[in-house]
């Protein structure tokens, strides 16, 4: 295998608190992120049917969410021109290359959800 | 493929609100969750040091990500009668099976870091 020798501060690490990977390991360790990207595997949703879809958030905290998304450039926000406008949100491909790893999260979740419920009730912690 | 009839509501489902892996990928959405995980992989810590590596977390907030763990059966608290005690934290089995996923989560963050750093610097949202 060919190697490089670069600087040990190069080297992306999400405990190095200046790397940018950290950033994004807290955005998705932000409340909704994980449920937004799973909600909008399928395709494009409008704003309502994001937020009926994913329930309990409120309007503002899913546009923040939302915001931060499509900033990091997970997520596309396109506006129609239409009366009322139709606002429509999408991933964008480097949001589509995270749904393999949300997937197998998701997959875990729906595995063993009935276990870990069952560990929180009988915690004595 | 052999199948069996079940009534909707019992398949699992993140979006279903009363189903149990809800609980599952909200937890994993709270804050320092993945990096606690990400921070247990290589073994056990004393809480000091998986304060050290988590970096900017608040020993009260530590306390709780990992009380909340402790208590779904994803981490172990050990208490050693020692004076002072010495407590260590470490990934249980259902834990560990975690790990894949998160593992694949901690790529994309360390690939894609400085793509999403650059696309949140320029953007106008």
């Amino acid at each position: 295998m060919d190697t490089v020798a670069v600087p040990v501060e190069d080297v992306p690490d999400v405990f190095s608190p200046s790397c940018p990977s950290r950033l994004v390991v807290e955005r998705l360790g932000d409340k909704w992120t994980l449920l937004v990207l799973m909600a909008l595997r399928p395709g494009v949703l409008r704003f309502g049917e994001l937020r009926d879809k994913i329930g309990a958030v409120t309007p503002k905290v899913l546009t923040q969410t939302l915001r931060s998304l499509e900033r990091d450039g997970i997520v596309t926000r396109t506006v129609y021109a239409e009366v009322p406008p139709r606002v429509e949100y999408t991933l964008t491909d480097l949001g589509r290359s995270l749904l393999e790893p949300v997937d197998a999260i998701r997959a875990w979740c729906e595995i063993h959800g009935d276990r870990i419920a069952a560990a929180r009730e009988a915690s004595t912690v």
